[in-house]
């Protein structure tokens, strides 16, 4: 099979999906070939996001479809702001003012000021920082909203706000069933998905592995327990602790807290922080920009956490199931629909149930790697990013015949060009 | 005056660079209305060309020139690899290792994957880290490379290696005729500038200054001595502590070490860690990403260091020149194009002559004004956004002239459109 490789093309999925679902793939690809599509979101780097439209972007391209993907600007201050409200969208409180409604929406207008929208076939928003953009633009294409977020216990009031932008979109992509809202755009679900060929996720070699741990100073004389996970409050690194030093007294292990700090996320420096304090020779807390030290922690551990108390997905347990991992998730969310209780994993709502998995996995290595198999087979089957695309781009076939579509697009199916329009876009300049 | 606007329109310079210039700069812009430029740099935040390009694409827009600003996508190791590149053009050892060039080439391959360049009239690469991008497509518009660093003593070995990417460019911009270097595109200079409107430029209330110094804890009873800079080696940080020190023997007075960390410049969160030890209770040493902090800082700092060591122009000396500062600055780069010594501000080449200028400004309050007066005059007239934007004006009108301009400039000027060019790009998919 295909070891790792930035450039990976639909066909080095044929050995894990099948030809079929390949010519399926392709064929569908073929139909909307040269349409261009747009992704916006507000990070390069850090989270799974970012990630998935690395990888998802490029394995469009070797389709023949034109997935660009561009960032809108913001400020300090308009990252604190879609902090609040992305905590808030995961039921958390906020005080929205007047103030931080209008960092918000201006920050948003400065980058429509900057960006022409004409040139694409649909336009895809990822996650709450630029939604209000769609507010700026006079609509040439279908625009889609595809929100991340863990939307299964929102704020009443911040939802509120946000219906005004949300309502202008044609579609909004959600994770989950349950994360529906009372909308007016069609709500699809698309779960997230992973790129098998990608630095953290291919083959690793065993040297390799050895050389990652060693380089960050983690010791594998005794069995490893790991979370890799950004610095959130959700992803309850601090429960982690706590369960791993009740599971510590009963057998010998190391945690290793891995986590990185995305640009977008002012929160992620002081929680990696007030994490210090609890750092002894059996806690490793690393922050670190290495995908095959991710790819290494995940392979060699004997228990992966995660831990989380809300999900958008969780991305990072389909990561380490794929590697075959043991991985122990908290009951909520996106994890639930990948992990199935003590069949290729384990879903805990408690630290006592995490102290119990811990324990349990172990002291019986044969049964962390049954579960590991199998959840391996459950990421080749569903979560793998070949799946993804083949979403989207039914999604994309679905708008041809629901909506009635711009010139651009009927042109990207190689039919006539018709007038062109205006690019304009209404806020002027 | 216009005080701080996110939002200005050519209109509100008038005041500063008068009715006539106004009119010249509406008619130049005319004839290129709807001219769609695309700039490409690395990081949207920290360090001048992200504020600079910030400012000027909404300026021209205001204007009716379509100018956009992308950034590329870059990881970790690219960015220290870039980095190293920086440094070498400013004249540093470099192991311009073949893994190195892999790295820095790889990148610019996945980014010029996702990006499609036909819809623009000009594209302007700004400084080393997109540059090889030029290469991976077919060129339907003028692409210029805007180099923002020191070129006075380039590393050779880099400088060859890179001189295979400029040739391919058809115009370079640099910010001093001391930088033209032996490579083939014609040499343009275009000096930086500031928006005199900007949150950090324009003008504070008292209180507003002293709120912003109070909620930073840094006291105003003696009179302050201020770097506001990157933290980067080249900005001689340790040179200004020592040469504060020595001046503290002399008189009374507080230094406050001001800077940001770019997200494209992984060195500087070391920098700014090496420089924590000098902290004691007269030296205040601050990350922040607070522009009113600057702007006042500025404003109300007796004396205001930029002891450079290398400069491609030292766009904080402008910035506090603009407020009516007393600017000591290192005598090297585009510092000697803005200081003229002992008039409008001073130059310094050592840490005596910096302790001296400390002394002697500190001491006397009515030079320190008199030389602010100049300052704020020389910044008026010399590097105020509105001249930038010209000599950009100017430069896209050259090509009108001396380049075989493609159709979607053409259209730009409203003439016909001729056959479309085919959006492919060289390396395929």
């Amino acid at each position: 099979m295909k070891r790792y490789s930035w450039h990976v093309k639909i066909e080095d999925y044929a050995p894990l999906i099948g030809d079929e679902a390949l010519e399926r793939i392709l064929h569908k690809a073929h139909r909307l070939r040269d349409l261009r599509v747009l992704h916006l979101s507000s990070t390069f780097y850090g989270g799974g996001v970012a990630e998935m439209l690395s990888s998802s972007t490029l394995l469009a391209r070797s389709l023949g479809i034109k997935a660009d993907w561009r960032l809108i600007q913001g400020s300090p201050d308009f990252f604190n702001v879609t902090k609040k409200i992305h905590n808030a969208l995961q039921g958390a409180e906020i005080n929205l003012t007047d103030l931080k409604k209008e960092v918000y929406e201006e920050i948003v207008v400065q980058n429509a000021l900057r960006m022409d929208m004409t040139e694409y076939d649909v336009v895809i928003v990822h996650d709450p920082q630029p939604l209000p953009l769609i507010h700026h633009y006079r609509r040439t294409c279908p625009w889609i909203w595809r929100c991340h977020v863990d939307l299964s216990q929102p704020n009443p009031e911040v939802m509120d706000y946000l219906r005004g932008f949300i309502d202008e979109y044609n579609a909004v992509i959600l994770s989950l069933p349950e994360y529906s809202q009372r909308i007016a755009p069609p709500q699809v679900f698309i779960m997230p998905a992973i790129n098998p060929f990608s630095l953290k996720n291919g083959e690793l070699d065993d040297a390799v592995i050895r050389d990652r741990l060693e380089h960050y100073g983690i010791p594998d004389d005794e069995p490893i327990v790991a979370q890799v996970s950004r610095f959130d409050r959700w992803k309850d690194p601090e429960g982690v602790i706590r369960a791993f030093l009740l599971a510590h007294e009963e057998v010998d292990a190391t945690l290793v807290l891995l986590g990185n700090v995305a640009s977008d996320d002012p929160e992620g420096q002081e929680v990696f922080e007030s994490l210090l304090s609890h750092k002894e020779e059996r806690i490793i807390i690393l922050t670190a920009e290495d995908s095959a030290l991710v790819n290494a922690l995940q392979r060699r551990a004997a228990v992966v956490l995660q831990k989380s108390l809300r999900e958008g997905f969780g991305l990072t347990v389909t990561e380490a199931m794929w590697k075959g991992a043991a991985v122990v998730g908290g009951n909520c969310g996106g994890i639930r629909h990948q992990i199935e209780d003590g069949v290729n994993g384990y879903l805990v709502s408690t630290e006592e149930e995490t102290v119990q998995r811990i324990v349990q996995l172990i002291r019986d290595p044969a049964q962390r790697k049954q579960i590991g198999l199998r959840a391996r087979d459950t990421v080749r089957q569903r979560f793998l990013m070949s799946r993804l695309l083949e979403q989207y781009l039914d999604l994309f076939s679905a708008f041809e015949a629901t909506f009635s579509l711009n010139h651009q697009r009927v042109s990207a199916l190689g039919l006539p060009v018709a007038n062109k329009m205006s690019s304009d876009n209404k806020s002027g300049t």
